[in-house]
């Protein structure tokens, strides 16, 4: 069982009823993550920074948000499957590779240094 | 049985054994997810349009979309965490709102006028 | 006089001495574009909050600020280019628009409200 | 003379006069620039592909294209303003590292392989 893949499954079958199999190559993929990915930042640009708390109490926020990450989900997923990726798989393995590229004696409450490498 | 639970259990106590979650707000993990898309947008920008059968036969693009798409993926999912999001539901409830906004016989074969509003 | 303008021109003959012209349809630009506003993102990312002070202070974190909204400035100018676009006249006139649609009484101090609209 | 001087200070002054300085950090001023870009990727991800001449022959097209340009040129000057960077510069030396790191003999008619490194 895998929601991930009932999720893939599910658009899968979305997009065929339509024939939008057309329009889902991957470049047009990318440029509709991104255009949701702008939906999920203009939620947040002007929060007040070290306020969270309030945030998750402000279910406006909260259900607008939800939004916009299941559409960013559904598009990765949408990709995944165009591009017959395991992405399942493919996660487990990159945080498999974080654990040995972030040790947590070095790293512990130390975040990379992504301006001069890290 | 949830493949989307099981790994945003993990990348939280990967987390939360490097004691990162202070870095883990919205505002930050949004930017780290844009970081993502921009090196998948970056993969596909001179690809050639029209030629998806090429990249379906380039394993170096794939493997790269892969990580790419696996970072992406973490990243809206510890968001959803961090959010307290339960977003296999929510992506679900996207799929259903969409098949009702886009009836079949209405939008076989025609992509939404992101441009005139549709 | 306009350094806009010259960019613009010295960027069309970078690209037609390349024979670049090819590539530089609309989508391929803006996911170009999205790759550089992500290596912008990067280097913000896990800057703590409320220290732009110290960022201010940083010149390795200035001087890869500055090459990437170089990069960016950049292909939002050759955008503009391949659409024939008067982007100056544009952005003022945006100006414009912004000093009717936030009045200074009512906004002082306010920003808009994203997630409610405003 | 320069136009881009011209737009930075009278987005400055547009800032000061609402009392907004205080959200334009560097972080929250690139999730309001990732907003803008989101919204002209997605006036494009449908768009066909190939058929760059009807685009640019769609007026309303254009037109929001114009719009979004406009946002994203904006923030990039203010992003630059309130770091304090020189972009006209910038962009300039930019283009010229271009000019040697791609000769014209051996990059005509060929794109930077984004997969493989170039």
């Amino acid at each position: 069982m895998s929601d991930l893949n009932d999720l893939i499954i599910r658009y899968r079958e979305f997009t065929r009823e339509r024939d939008w199999e057309q329009f889902h190559d991957p470049k047009s993929l990318i440029l509709a993550l991104v255009g949701e990915v702008g939906e999920l930042a203009e939620l947040f640009q002007w929060q007040p920074q070290g306020q969270e708390d309030l945030e998750r109490n402000d279910p406006e926020l909260l259900r607008r948000a939800s939004e916009e990450l299941s559409d960013i989900l559904l598009y990765v997923l949408r990709l995944a499957d165009v591009m017959d990726i395991a992405l399942s798989d493919a996660a487990n393995a990159k945080l498999t590779a974080a654990e040995e590229r972030f040790p947590i004696q070095e790293f512990t409450g130390r975040a990379p240094d992504k301006v001069r490498g890290s």
